[in-house]
């Protein structure tokens, strides 16, 4: 298309006048610029801006991420950009880069706006070469320091950028100390770091026909190409699917000058959290190495000493550092968790963000926080991620139970798991999923590439690392059961043993993690019911003073119900009477309904079927005690009930003394080719009419009973699969018609409703809303209508879905707003336009999903409902909603 | 609720002031009021205003009808105005309701806002009883008659309101007539009727055990409920079902003053097209007969004369006949449908409305009219019924084949067929819809009760009855091939013989049917295409002079494409890859390249495919030769492709040398749950990218070629199931890539869009819509998802709601445009706010349906795709739309 002229002038003249900012300096930033700057490089400019000593350096943006990556090449003026920064670096440090004499040497780290612990690379001591080496020695006079970083360099640099094996570098580092008969890297000459530094550039020419890059531009260039590339790697996408990451352009990457913990004994580095991270305790909380790079404590190798240590080390120091840690938590008003590094005798601080926290330490921190005056309720339970507090709502090891304890670890993070042992993450992956099994990752370390098996496995034990191993960050942000640092377990994955001592246990034992109390018991122990009381009590008080959603479970029993209701559930928001119907009692008679053959041999295993259901809602009004109780009508198609193998045929043709063909008669000709679209809900009622009316006489017998005995009953009867207003007004008369029947008994409260969950009744709500009571959204249902999957066959396409990033989220799991979510609002909009003020609801998965929840909060449902384990993550992202939607 | 008092005093005094009119006299009506008055009432009201003869009457309105059947009462103040209208009657007629001396006596017929022949209800001779029969005698002197109506009255009563069987009242009647010797009714004499009024109403006493009503008022009120209630009667209900009749309240219930033309010689009646509903002819066309009731003629019991006879029995009277049709038809502008009765030499009009016609005949009138300079051309086309033109392009018998005539009867509705004999409705559906075999009816006359099994014949045939009669106007109405008394056969149902003459035929012998001579020919005929040709043309050329919307067609062969663009199709609006893939020659590839287990031994028969793919398009760009060619990409799930059978799995093992294991695993990997919702269209292309690309080089290839042996070609290349944007874009990637891969070869022109059948591309239209090229609606599969239904398994519930009324229409034929119309609505709105000339199509079934092509002009589409047989239908809907839009 050809422009007109004036037009094109005008777009010349903009793209010459605005030129785009690429970089910035950490003093041009704050910490409202994440999505730019990404939470590390927004974290580094807030507190250079705020007077914490922080080594100076500069960010590149998130969009220049998001342009190479479309790209394959920098933005024009990125260049320029990049000169002009370092230059300002250069004389801020009084350095040059790559200086024969006093080289400037720079970090390059990753940052995105969300925090991807481990996920992202990082390089150090980049500008190294053979000639500012000798410049690094010459300035600080320790040639061994100035190897060991060269030879650090390499190996990150070779492994990170130009892709060699890490396992060649650490193999000829082992071979080097083996030669010269020393254990401790530490301890390998001056002469022999030289020697390994020439070792690891060989394997790289071998590796990748390249020669090692000696330009320090070309090194800088080359890695902060390399760091926006990992944001497309395999561990960063999985870390984001697993934790819903979505919506980003990439990661910033940030580089600063060096400073070394390296350099001797009065250099040092430590990470520390300002708070436990796993109580919530307001005790400071971290761990150190004197002599160490970063890298060194939290990759686990060697066990660090904890914070408290310090004080006895560097008083001075230490207590710079706790009143560093007081301004930052006072400023960002929330635990931070803090990279520090000592550089002869002068603290510097290299990140903060807000600290990843257990569940539990999460409520005590927002209380605590309540109770000193930072935070308000509201802003309170914002610091609590509500997804997060179901690692309380899980059972822990039974207190009396006989603890038979073969090791412990570090408590890296809470609850209890049991299970058989494996030793990869593959293993865990594979008996976890495909065979159901429970089982325990047991590994030396983690490392991202275990990410997969971690999420599979019930818990984690590692014989390495400390409190904020890889291990135990990924876990306690999981949500998951870990135990760290176990030296007391030899872990020898190859031969797939666990060696406690004498004991050696295989991939047939089951053991159970206390990752409380850091305690590895041998056997499978007893669970009990989790203590929701003190801040979890408050957390949740606060919750429901602020929240306007209801919140409502799906259950089915008066177990269900009980769990529920202790958990603060006001009503059942979908009791599926299916699930009755398998039970071992009834099954039997279900099949006889199905296998009659008219309405007359239907009536007396339907007759029997109305006792038992009775009973099962007898015990369910009981339970929940004059709460809102919705009943769904019988949903699934009848072919459900019918065996498929042929002994089973047989023996039900025994039962029912009918011939094995006239069995497999009824089972053909309710077989469908699409049974989710097939005769289920309504049509079910529609064409079986007895079926229905049989289900709403057991509710009423129930009711009436319950209320003659002194309780309240408020029954909603949910006629489920309607999309047509005629499909409702039919069945509807026939509940009405059942009902009827009782005449002067009928004691108890009901309304007829219907599910929502096939996109024509959204799109017709206005219509369903003249006849219905209530709505409940089945967004199970909804979302693979509008999408057009099923749930059991997407699995040939979804993960590749995922992979390529075509789906950000498993809509089954997150309701898709911008499908789903908008047929919701348009039912919403038309069934309220009908009736004002109507009942609506959301039941399924999504109602437990704290995302989800938010939309249901905006778009102004009455409430949602999930299992009773997830009635207080609802509460909680109901108040979350309320709070954020003001 | 409480009314706010004035809000209450409002309300009663509304109620007070506005008395509803629930019955109207002719006088107060007019041919606007259908809805109101149904359409004979309406008729009525119009004839009466403009001055021709119709006996005085009233119209109960269909709103009374409505609020009867739901209340099971009249309203309030409906009994006064019934008192008052009968009175007005009494007035103009000199005859008093009930009365000994001078009777007054009234017709009941039923009368819908759609016109339902032979569907409703009818009594004639109302008001008669012991006394007022007494009356009639002496008024008319002539007891035979009086007696004869009388013994009518009671057996229609009986019949239609009191539910006795009408057989009861033929045996009684067949039996009077045997013991006294006599062969036709009008041979019974005064007494012998008299004693047959006796007869029948013991019969009634018998069946009913409740008295014949005595009292006239009694009488009509039970009539007119009886009317009601026939609305829901299983006739009416098959008749609206099979006519798409829906949205109307009720019927109307004409009550009108009796004339009689079975009074004697000089009485008569009769019934008239305006001219020939078979051919189109201005020739004015009917039948009569002399000394008989409305009925008489209709029924087809004896076989009445033509029309131009009657100028010989009564020039007067046809003459003025001959003038009431000439004003009849100027003042509607369109053929009329006439009933009119002559008593005692004088002319009555009982009926006019505009009259069924065949389609050629429709098509014929309208070009008259036109050139009459009665309708403008835009007026013409409205009279033609969109639907009924498919029976003009459909096969007639090959002229050159020599025919074996057995019979002929007479042409009531044209068009051919040929079938296997049947002599019931019910053996035809069984036969027609279970087996699928093609059947002729084969009937001495036809009744109301045989409709489904007319709807399911090729054609029929009936022993007795004229032009006019229950089989012929049925027959037209439906397109449908019809000779109808055919006096050369006799037909022994319950023998299951046809005879004609020696001949003897019986349910295994085949005949054919000429509908326009009214030829039966025995065994198959050859058929040939027809002709559309002269005023088919014509209207045609109106049609395409005043559409907006493109006709394009769903052709996968270039035979297909002859055929379409013949009938003048645009364009392909879908052409479907896969039927090619089933050809027996590329099955075995297709096959080959699913059995593959990885991408390099699928390469070879994907190759192999490729180059039959591309003859294919070859073939199709060729017949096209430049008008846009839409090909679909493949959409069903691979497992379609394969065998299901042992044997057939067996030899597909040695075919491929692989074990029957190994095809078996792949079966059962492929198979799904919901196929429907599982991988296919572009969930198959992502998942198996080369599959598509192999199509894309097949389109590219063929339409070079084409190009450079000098034809245009214009391709648009369809992405199918695409329910978010990213699944397109990245298909689009993929097919652009391959596009690329020609570089300067491209020669042709082409587009990337998407087909919309998953309601999530709707919802995201504005997204999709910055991407794809043009969008095609596939309302097949939207209309599944949209109500969940599946059209392999709705088969168990679907009958179910179209009986009981919850489906008006079967959505899969006609577009729901509550439902699915909204979702299209809501697309195009998205779509064209992003994209303001974005392209949009529909194809499938609804695409030739005239309602649906009128929803999707007013929607704004571009065009509409259909079967190349429904292209003239398209065509002409496409042009009544844009007229009905103006």
């Amino acid at each position: 298309m050809i422009l007109s002229s004036s037009v094109a002038k005008a777009v010349k003249s903009h793209s010459e006048t605005t030129e785009n900012k690429y970089i910035y300096a950490f003093e041009d930033g704050n910490k409202n610029m994440k999505d730019l700057l990404g939470g590390k490089g927004a974290d580094l400019a807030e507190m250079t801006n705020i007077g914490i000593p922080v080594p100076s350096g500069f960010t590149i943006t998130t969009e220049v991420c998001d342009l190479f990556l479309r790209e394959k090449n920098y933005p024009d003026g990125f260049a320029e950009q990049l000169q002009e920064q370092l230059a300002v670096l250069e004389k801020k440090a009084g350095k040059k880069f790559g200086d024969k004499k006093n080289p400037l040497l720079v970090s390059v780290r990753s940052g995105a706006a969300a925090s991807m612990p481990g996920m992202m690379d990082t390089i150090l001591n980049l500008g190294l070469n053979d000639e500012t080496v000798e410049g690094l020695i010459e300035k600080n006079n320790n040639p061994r320091f100035a190897y060991d970083c060269y030879r650090r360099f390499v190996q990150m640099f070779g492994d990170v950028v130009m892709g060699v094996s890490p396992d060649l570098f650490e193999e000829a580092l082992e071979k080097m100390k083996e030669e010269n008969n020393v254990k401790a890297d530490t301890s390998l000459s001056e002469e022999k770091l030289k020697d390994l530094v020439g070792e690891y550039k060989k394997i790289v020419k071998n590796q990748t026909s390249e020669e090692f890059p000696e330009s320090p531009l070309e090194q800088l260039k080359l890695a902060i190409e390399a760091v926006f590339k990992s944001w497309w790697n395999d561990r960063a996408k999985t870390y984001r699917a697993i934790n819903g990451i979505t919506g980003l352009k990439g990661t910033a990457v940030n580089v600063q000058s060096m400073v070394f913990g390296n350099m001797g004994d009065d250099c040092g580095t430590g990470v520390a959290f300002t708070r436990n991270p796993a109580t919530g305790e307001k005790i400071f909380y971290g761990e150190f190495l004197m002599n160490a790079q970063g890298e060194d404590v939290v990759a686990g190798i060697r066990t660090p000493m904890p914070i408290s240590e310090l004080e006895k080390i560097n008083k001075s120091i230490y207590n710079e550092l706790i009143k560093i840690k007081d301004v930052l938590e006072n400023h960002y008003k929330d635990m931070q968790d803090i990279e520090f590094t000592i550089e002869k005798g002068k603290l510097f601080l290299l990140q903060t963000r807000n600290g990843k926290r257990t569940a539990k330490a999460a409520i005590n921190i927002a209380c605590n926080m309540v109770d000193e005056g930072l935070l308000t309720e509201e802003e309170a339970i914002l610091k609590i991620d509500a997804k997060s507090i179901s690692q309380l709502l899980h059972p822990q090891i039974k207190k009396s139970a006989e603890r038979n304890v073969i090791a412990k670890g570090l408590p890296a993070s809470p609850g209890a798991a049991c299970g058989k042992i494996v030793f990869t993450a593959d293993d865990a992956m594979q008996l976890a999923t495909e065979k159901g099994e429970k089982v325990i990752l047991v590994r030396k370390e983690t490392s991202p590439e275990d990410i997969h098996g971690m999420n599979s496995a019930q818990g984690i034990l590692t014989s390495r690392g400390g409190m904020t191993s890889h291990a135990a960050v990924v876990c306690r942000g999981m949500g998951k059961c870990c135990i760290a640092g176990c030296a007391d377990i030899i872990v020898n994955a190859s031969a797939k043993k666990l060696i406690i001592g004498d004991l050696v246990l295989t991939e047939e034992d089951v053991i159970t993690l206390d990752g409380s109390t850091g305690e590895i018991i041998l056997g499978e122990m007893e669970m009990q019911e989790p203590q929701l009381t003190g801040n979890f009590k408050r957390v949740m008080e606060f919750s429901d003073k602020i929240r306007k959603l209801k919140i409502r479970t799906n259950a089915d029993t008066p177990k269900d119900c009980k769990v529920a209701v202790e958990f603060g559930a006001e009503g059942i928001g979908l009791c599926r009477t299916e699930h009755m119907f398998f039970e071992e009692d009834r099954i039997h008679l279900v099949r006889q309904m199905i296998i009659a053959k008219d309405e007359e041999s239907r009536s007396k295993p339907l007759k029997e079927l109305q006792k038992f259901q009775k009973k099962d809602f007898v015990g369910i009004f009981k339970e929940m005690d004059g709460r809102p109780v919705l009943i769904r009508l019988l949903d699934p198609p009848l072919h459900e009930f019918l065996p498929t193998q042929e002994s089973q045929i047989k023996e039900l043709a025994d039962d029912f003394n009918v011939s094995i063909e006239d069995i497999k008669d009824v089972i053909s000709k309710l077989h469908e080719i699409n049974p989710m679209l097939g005769r289920r809900g309504c049509r079910l009622g529609i064409t079986i009419p007895e079926l229905y009316a049989m289900q709403v006489r057991a509710i009423s017998d129930a009711a009436i009973e319950v209320v003659n005995k002194g309780q309240e009953v408020n029954v909603e009867i949910e006629i489920p699969l309607v999309g047509e207003v005629k499909e409702f007004t039919y069945m509807k008369k026939i509940v009405q018609d059942v009902i009827k029947e009782y005449g002067d008994k009928v004691n108890f409260n009901y309304k007829i409703g219907t599910m929502i969950e096939v996109p024509r009744a959204c799109l017709t709500a206005d219509e369903l809303a003249k006849e219905a009571d209530f709505f409940s959204f089945g967004t199970n249902d909804l979302t693979q209508l509008t999408y057009g999957y099923s749930r059991d066959d997407s699995g040939s396409f979804i993960p590749k879905y995922l992979e390529l990033g075509i789906l950000e989220k498993d809509p089954t799991a997150t309701i898709d707003k911008n499908g789903v979510g908008k047929l919701m609002q348009i039912c919403v909009e038309l069934g309220r336009r009908t009736k004002k003020d109507l009942d609506i609801g959301i039941c399924g998965e999504h109602g437990g999903d704290p995302s989800s929840i938010e939309f249901c909060h905006r778009i102004g449902l009455n409430y949602v409902s999930c299992s009773p384990y997830r009635v207080p993550i609802a509460k909680l992202a109901a108040a979350q909603a309320a709070v954020m939607g003001k």
